[in-house]
């Protein structure tokens, strides 16, 4: 057995210790922690000097250097996060379903930790705080992984975090790794993880996806569209196509294409045109769009399998509300998708055909994210129909148990032509 | 492309049309499928008869022989089943979540059918009917795979099930395939599959969650254990482990460790071991347990994470109630496992710190079922920790959307230090 298997052997029974804690422990866990990294931010900030060195000796991109700083407000927003996590309720044991099986005889379905997680993230000193936390809140054990770039910040993060919460939990709860090696034999170790989330570079979560056979939720790709119906609101039809697109285009909740019915092209398009022309996007146009838009170039059809993340984007003229939705069933990745309709039977259709984690009507696509939606805090977003789709906050690091309590109740006293029947009386 | 490939694709398409229908088209259909059953019962004799008489020539056990057999009985009981089914409310669109952003901004979480779902069976004619039903009920298209020896009775049911349905939900839904050579295609075809669901021996399961990245639902081992705690009442204690191992040993949900306290031990286990040898079940029992039960054969390690699937069973006397969950814990399969106690905080403890899909009190542990549940109906229990876990009914089959319905909101209007905040105001 390798040091990482019995490492995370021991997790394992932490998660299990983990799993046992009372809401209060796990509370005074969550400001225990907030606590230490206040506490012990200089040293804190002495490890991510060293990491911004390197980064900058490397020649890392501004982006990411940004990204990696652990900013004095990066930590205090951070520390803020852990103490309103404390403050959110309890989701272990919580009640799902309650239903009487027979007077007396009764079934529950609770909310249970999953157990161990591992998270796999980019290069950023914020999200290891947040998702320690997450995975606290909700009792799960969890392996972290964070870029390389951010390793001795992560290192220093984890040390101060499991100071600060062992002996408060007494579980053997968080651990991180940081060699991909280390991925890699973390992705056979299907019996001691139950959950691998993995963020970042599309490239990356394939991987992860075709190497495991533990579950996987997440999202390789965020190709998002907006599609613009002829019963569209002009003006509101382009200030959506600009958020989508502009207001973050790093975001894999950004907008990479725009369906534009050709009833409503000849007088959208050239404010669109004159809209992206004005924050610099490039336009990437079908043979229809460019006679509205004269200085857009034309598309291919990579472009509408293109995630640009950047200003650029693909736009194509449709000749009906069906032909935008086999496009993006066609084309789109299952993430984000936007109609801009004022007629209902328009947005019923669309809600009712796009098969997407998130399937919006006159709204930007940028809202896909898990604050946005109230649900507390965001562990990644997921494209998998199964277990969690769309925005996963705590409860996607859930399962249940069942739970049934009875009065020496046995099955061959329901079995045969006599026996007794159910009466399956829902409780809540 | 393969020709299974093709006509996976071609399912594709027709699970998004199946995606589209509204209740009443699939409630027509799935009595026009019970209808057509009966109507065309004769042919369906005729294409078992074919099978019963190549599976007796095999030399096929009774009790495999007794499954394939589809009686006029059971095709009775096949057809009430699905017209149960169509009267179960419809689980498209049900509203899971709903909550305000900001005013007339509106989030819902829906439910929604996962898409294709490919479901491995044992070879009983009454589970092709009724997983099929289910999938159309549900509005999923689905791939099917029953038992080899079941091949002509598969293929007539599915061909009459086609024919009775297709053109009235105007999909291509439903496919069967024979070989393994085609199992092992389909479990590569992540693209167009989202869900396996496989039945049948542990091994077979085993199997297909080893070579698929497909997420899979089900479980390959049925491991199960009641503990008898110093609290006990006796006779109860007695006629639940009877029930729980003998009701039917065959079932994964029945019992296959005896765990009991030192205290009660010397007064349970005379008790226990003249109820099994009055049913024929034959005594694995620890060297503790074998001074109560004489007649008991020797335990060794392995009788402890044997799924006997018959009358034998393993017993241990635990020192504590602690040792025994730690017992379950490392032998058992997540799957059910029960105490019978009559101590609260004896319960409690058991319920909290077992991690298996269901943890009973004072009841069998063969109530672990879909139809005992009441969740209508059954598709399979699952022992994983992701979607769905212990009895899946109509549920598991579900993913959900998340729709949000706006008036124009931008992200830009809801950032930096001006902008508009969310009031996540809880519509249900």
């Amino acid at each position: 057995m390798s040091a990482l298997e019995e490492r995370v052997k021991s997790l394992r029974r932490g998660a299990s210790a983990l799993s046992m804690t009372d809401d209060d422990t796990r509370k005074k866990a969550l400001l225990a922690m907030a606590d230490a990294i206040l506490a012990r931010r200089d040293e804190i900030g002495k490890a991510n000097a060293a990491d911004i060195e390197k980064a900058e000796k490397d020649g890392t991109s501004s982006s990411l250097l940004h990204r990696l700083k652990f900013t004095d407000d990066k930590i205090a927003s951070a520390v803020k996060g852990l103490r309103e996590l404390s403050q959110l309720p309890d989701p272990v044991g919580k009640v799902r379903e309650m239903r009487e099986l027979d007077p007396g005889f009764v079934l529950k379905k609770v909310a249970f930790p999953i157990g161990v997680i591992a998270m796999i993230f980019e290069a950023r000193p914020d999200a290891l705080v947040q998702i320690a936390g997450l995975a606290l809140r909700s009792a799960n054990a969890v392996v972290l992984k964070g870029g390389r770039e951010a390793e001795n910040s992560n290192r220093t993060l984890i040390s101060i975090i499991r100071e600060a919460t062992e002996d408060i939990v007494k579980a053997d709860w968080i651990l991180g790794i940081e060699s991909h090696a280390d991925v890699d034999t973390l992705l056979t170790l299907e019996k001691d993880i139950d959950l691998v989330i993995p963020r970042g570079s599309n490239r990356f979560v394939r991987y992860v996806m075709d190497h495991t056979h533990i579950p996987v939720i997440g999202h390789s790709d965020g190709i998002c569209s907006v599609y613009v119906d002829a019963s569209a609101d002009i003006d509101m039809a382009v200030r959506i196509a600009v958020d989508s697109k502009t207001q973050y285009p790093a975001a894999c909740n950004a907008a990479e294409t725009f369906l534009v019915h050709r009833d409503i092209a000849p007088a959208f398009l050239p404010k669109l045109g004159e809209a992206f022309r004005q924050c610099g996007v490039k336009i990437h146009g079908d043979e229809e769009a460019r006679k509205s838009i004269p200085d857009a170039v034309p598309a291919t059809e990579d472009d509408f399998h293109t995630e640009y993340l950047s200003l650029e984007c693909a736009v194509k003229v449709v000749q009906s509300i069906d032909e935008a939705i086999e496009h993006i069933a066609e084309h789109g990745s299952h993430h984000t998708d936007s109609i801009v309709a004022s007629s209902d039977e328009a947005k019923d259709l669309f809600f009712r055909s796009v098969d997407s984690a998130d399937v919006f009507a006159n709204c930007s696509t940028r809202f896909a994210d898990g604050f946005r939606f109230g649900l507390g805090a965001e562990v990644g977003i997921s494209t998998s129909k199964i277990h969690a789709r769309g925005p996963v906050g705590l409860e996607g690091l859930m399962t249940t148990k069942w739970l049934l309590s009875g009065n020496g109740e046995i099955v061959a006293d329901y079995s045969g032509a006599d026996g007794k029947s159910f009466h399956h009386k829902e409780l809540m």
